[in-house]
């Protein structure tokens, strides 16, 4: 039977104090951290119905109160799981009783798997994302809230470690993508912290027993892998959380000294520049262009060529996209063969 | 019973072709990436008797006929397992086999760390430290060579993120250390190979039973987390060795972005430095001067303070050190309590 969670707190001031200050630290994090300021913006939350996007869309429903935002809970029904439709009803029944905008969808992602010839998790993440571009226009929202924490931010600079992605890229997912207008307000809060919150205030959740599957690589590392950083270092997720500000740093630091980068960088631009720079301006340069991701090996490749000023040398790049050291500099374009 | 090793190829030419390849290659790394022309220098190798550093004396040895190097061999007896004079022996044995030049001390480590009431590693670490520091002085050598290599490189890398170490350090163990004088030939070379170098040109070595000890975080890493990275990535070794170049670029960067900083960062120079380099003009003020490395946190902290401009506050650093926010910028000070 589900039934309408009636005895939930209904404002901020109803919290108890230690979890009103949670929800403003999200705040905090949002603008300090994120340079994201919610007043006045409507968010989708991408609302599952787990632990995380509950905690999430309690929090963000408790701020708009306070700041003048407005939440919209998005459900995507995958009808992958036997539970799949009790998860959407009790989603629905959720926010109906704490009177928060509700969208739902079912999509048979199993189907579009076979028929698109992908994996289940890339046709669940492409339906999803497709549900939310829809909610996002139609209800005018600035961008989506995901329900990523701490947990899933160790997770993933671990998997990235494994895959080999370089630095800033190794310190972990963004927290505010604003080309895909996507938002993590709990990417440096604890798992734990938000089970505490919802059993504190009475909120229960539904599991996803997806989430043991050994199969799938995140599985994989949040049983075994991080397990063995949380023996050697029990406050692992602090350290990955120092990290991960570094890297936004860093990141941020890269954007802004490659601002010259373009399909064109002149020998004189490139003499100037220090190495660590020089790789970044390539790199800077092939991602302004649609397509697959560069190769930290070919990046190395195509300076050791431009160091010796290998005139003629061109360098291909996944999507197509290539790179020939000239008389002016290093040149960046896309093949034509594809017209 | 000990026997010279008679039947060792005697000269880089004498080599089965993959070999003589495989030494050129850490010629070409030490000259490339490291910076280190051997050409003419003496260099201490650091020789336990083990398979990396019998490699690495091998390798050093070859290639000192072709470029005028010289080899000299050191080895410390760190008394500490059954084997330890067996080892020393075997070393000397094999050294005088090759003509190598060849150092031994015997120090009492168990007794050094219960004297000194530190742990074993740390004893074993500090007497290496000071025969080398002897040896090198002794020979008028350029620097020591240790037989650190690629497999060494991701435990350390692992070890690292464990413990929360930012970038660029998270990339691991330094090349060539010129102010400890320690060279690390081997670092991006794969201890398979290694093996496969002396089995193919029929030298032994003697096997270390502590690498099998789970108290040690080495092995620990070695035995539960590095397979588990291997099982997620075959090529993780090589992700970790690119990881390590864009480290290297990255650290030399940043050392070239804070030659200006020094007792006092002017706000004039913090107002046009972005946060990600101010966060770096701290740190390299603060490792100007001896003693503790300073924490992320509490750079971090002073860097609000400072966007804050709150005068009068003061920062504690590890190693008695502080910064505080003055009229004239940020000031770093060691505290005279001492004296």
């Amino acid at each position: 039977m589900v039934s309408a969670p009636r005895d939930i707190p209904r404002t901020l001031q109803d919290l108890p104090p230690k979890w009103a200050h949670c929800c403003l630290h999200v705040e905090h994090f949002l603008a300090g951290e994120l340079e994201f300021d919610l007043s006045g913006k409507t968010v989708v939350v991408a609302f599952s119905g787990g632990v995380d996007s509950t905690a999430l869309l309690l929090i963000l429903h408790y701020l708009a109160q306070k700041n003048g935002s407005r939440v919209v809970a998005a459900h995507l029904n995958h009808q992958l799981r036997d539970e799949a439709d009790a998860d959407a009803q009790w989603t629905a029944v959720f926010c109906e009783g704490l009177g928060i905008a509700y969208e739902q969808r079912t999509v048979p992602v199993a189907e579009l798997a076979a028929r698109g010839g992908v994996g289940l998790e890339q046709a669940g993440r492409d339906a999803r994302y497709a549900f939310f571009a829809d909610i996002l226009a139609q209800h005018d929202a600035h961008c989506c809230a995901l329900g990523h924490h701490l947990d899933d931010l160790c997770e993933d600079v671990l998997m990235r470690l494994a895959r080999g992605t370089a630095w800033p890229g190794l310190a972990g997912m963004s927290g505010y993508d604003r080309e895909r207008r996507i938002i993590r307000p709990l990417l440096l809060t604890s798992k734990s912290v938000l089970q505490r919150f919802l059993t504190d205030i009475g909120v229960t959740w539904r599991e996803d027993a997806t989430n043991a599957d050994p199969a799938m690589t995140r599985n994989r590392v949040r049983h075994s892998l991080l397990p063995l950083f949380l023996m050697e270092n029990p406050n692992f997720p602090e350290t990955v959380a120092r990290l991960w500000k570094v890297g936004r740093l860093d990141r941020d630091y890269w954007d802004k000294q490659t601002t010259s980068s373009g399909p064109l960088l002149p020998h004189s631009l490139l003499k100037t520049s220090h190495k660590a720079l020089r790789l970044r301006l390539y790199k800077a340069s092939l991602d302004e262009m649609d397509g697959g991701q560069a190769l930290a090996d070919t990046l190395f490749k195509l300076d050791s060529a431009w160091e010796e000023r290998r005139f003629g040398a061109v360098f291909q790049f996944p999507g197509d996209k290539r790179a020939t050291i000239t008389r002016d500099g290093v040149v960046f374009s896309v093949f034509s063969s594809r017209h």
